[in-house]
């Protein structure tokens, strides 16, 4: 077999074999073939498309090229729920504990944030303590204890996937349903839950701009991950404005134990309470209005927010952080953004709110950088709410004057006023089994 | 600019301007742009195809990216031929030396051989002492004294089409017609001859394998080439079977010295008349068919004859070579092909055979291999002709039993024997200025 043939094939519009698509994977993820033979593969795979069956070897060749972790170690059903990347996406640290709650295993891993968008473990990383890093054993046996563990990414999971996407990255062919679905999903189905739930973004801070190309992207996953033998399911949710009130890492576990309080942003509760349901519902075989009342039932008699507790605590974190959250790192300097004239807010840039954050110190441009976890953003307006001249729009936090005043010019190219009050967009589209 | 937008501008269909084609064009070539971001755009452009004015910008482009030869020094009209490479195509060398003698500047710089197909400058590098790396200032006086000088490439000629070229070769982005003809012509254009005719091959041997795409590719070029302000034609010639009977350096310098004496494949001689009254008809603007009388009358005076020997002489060739083929290198070993069936020759491989000529030694299969100029296959049937069990098809020679041994096997995949006499396909196929 030759490289050469099967970019040929593809040029030409061809469906690949198995075995083709098997022999670039694992060749490339060897260093056996050259970078500029797999963007020219890459490219004419992004124009001329892969089928369903094509997408599926793609996806399975790129999770066996590393470790495929076993959690039958774990006693129970396992769960694990993905988001395709937003601002202010803080979901995972609600639904979690939510589902824990309730019995589901839920043996996480996460990544960093990159660019605009956070990572969950970034946020974790601001309470006082907490290990990221556990091992595989410790790992197991605190599912097995308490239902939940969270941490980073650990051992070899889909090189291929990390070497490709890096490619993909730097020759503009990322934007593809096929390669998107594939990149995700191989990392999904490598990680081991039977159970897997995917929050697809769309809107001005996702790599899907529309409803349509979401759901084309979420009805292709799902496809996929039923066909490696998963439990699947998909909601399809607006990010064409930040998610929630708060971005930052500490900014973000704050509203994290406001929405475990039952308190604060009600779009932020609703896309919880789905995701959780949507989890309990496949887990479980559950209708999935039934699934939805344990959700909400969990949120309010304390026991997700205990839940979230006793995973801090159990992984060396600071649990009287979650009591307290005033304890949570905060920044010396803030900044406030007010309204210079009367009328609607029109839209905000998730993507330039994300950027805005990075140059806080709340995010990372490059994955050297360190970051500085009480820095961030909180909205006190968004989309559809009316805003006098003089009423705050955010605080924005930082360690120096310096960083202010640059988040500050790109922050206000985020939002637009105007007179008439712009029509509600729902927060969540649609859900996809 | 970036070349990630140009790639992504191409990946989506649209039009490049003149200067993003210049970006990707000089800073290739500088090695400041990476291989696998070139190969990306190069297959975005394969699929997606490049309209007429991007393909003169990048021919233009690739031909500024090294020396522009300035053909000034000579005096009079300058004429340049170019074959899209064949299988034992001598045509340059009856050609030019047809064209000299009715006045016109052949200044020519030509090729060596690379896999199947041979190269001028091999051919005669077969003559004793003839040097094909002159400097410029004797090769313009040579050019004014005699009219004619043959040489291998020098300085350098649009070193852009050379390195993406390369990359195009395995990256499978080689057969596209805006790519082939750009890359031929960025040559032919720094090479500077006002008058350029193309021989453009189709066939099994050739790139274009049918009569339809060889005509767009040559109608390409010749657009090119008049938007580059040259007088321009192309030829589309028949490559199903190799040109003439001999196949090999020396071999063919004796089939050129028997055309250049009257004598010799018929077909042949026709495509070397065509070809030179092409070049008179463009760069004289003579009529066509009073173009090839005069071509006919230096071939049968022996003035086309005389100026190849004027040309071996001034390039400290050895004349008497062309006056006696006999003192060319011959090889010691020889091996009869013999029909081993009756019937009609149904076809005969021009790539299979070339094949066969780098095994006898008379070709390379990497640039640094050494040629046995001696080398060869003498061909004694060919399409269309009856063959009866005994006759000899051809005739193998090498310097070793072993090389013969090795070629015989291949050859004999060559040809095939049938009942049926097949239809005769024309060697010409249309002219097109």
């Amino acid at each position: 077999m030759r490289i050469y043939d099967i970019i040929a094939k593809k040029r030409d519009g061809q469906k690949l074999t198995k075995e083709e698509i098997d022999f670039f994977v694992q060749e490339y993820t060897k260093d056996n073939i050259e970078d500029y033979q797999a963007s020219a593969l890459l490219m004419a795979t992004f124009i001329n498309g892969m089928d369903e069956e094509e997408t599926v070897n793609l996806t399975e060749s790129m999770a066996r090229s590393g470790d495929m972790l076993d959690l039958s170690p774990i006693d129970g059903i396992t769960a694990d729920k993905h988001s395709t990347g937003g601002v202010g996406d803080k979901t995972s640290l609600v639904v979690a504990p939510i589902c824990a709650s309730l019995g589901v295993k839920m043996a996480k891993m996460s990544g960093r944030g990159l660019g605009h968008t956070g990572g969950t473990i970034d946020k974790l990383e601001s309470i006082e303590g907490y290990n990221t890093s556990i091992d595989t054993d410790a790992f197991f046996k605190q599912v097995n204890e308490i239902g939940i563990a969270l941490i980073g990414q650990t051992g070899n999971l889909a090189p291929a996937d990390k070497k490709i996407y890096a490619l993909r990255d730097v020759t503009a062919t990322v934007g593809n349903i096929s390669l998107i679905a594939s990149s995700i999903m191989s990392k999904k189905i490598a990680a081991g839950a039977k159970n897997i739930v995917l929050d697809v973004k769309c809107g001005s801070g996702a790599f899907m701009k529309d409803e349509e190309s979401a759901t084309q992207l979420a009805e292709t996953m799902v496809k996929i991950g039923k066909k490696c033998g998963r439990n699947m399911a998909a909601v399809i949710t607006n990010m064409d404005i930040p998610l929630g009130a708060n971005v930052g890492n500490a900014l973000e576990i704050k509203e994290v134990v406001d929405i475990l309080n039952n308190k604060g942003d009600e779009q932020l509760r609703e896309l919880c309470l789905v995701l959780s349901a949507t989890i309990l519902s496949i887990s479980y075989n559950w209708n999935y209005k039934e699934a939805y009342k344990k959700a909400e039932n969990a949120l309010v008699d304390g026991s997700a927010l205990n839940k979230l507790k006793e995973l801090v605590s159990a992984q060396g974190g600071n649990a009287d952080m979650i009591d307290n959250p005033d304890l949570l790192p905060e920044c010396k300097k803030s900044l406030e953004i007010l309204a210079h004239e009367n009328g609607y807010i029109q839209s905000i840039d998730s993507k330039i709110v994300g950027d805005s954050a990075v140059l806080l110190g709340a995010g990372r441009e490059k994955k050297s950088d360190t970051i500085d976890y009480g820095a961030g953003i909180v909205l006190y307006k968004k989309t559809c709410d009316e805003v006098k001249i003089g009423d705050t729009i955010a605080i924005l936090y930082a360690e120096d004057d310096k960083r202010l005043k640059n988040a500050e010019k790109l922050f206000n190219t985020s939002f637009k006023i105007g007179k008439e009050k712009p029509e509600m967009k729902p927060l969540i589209y649609k859900t996809i089994m």
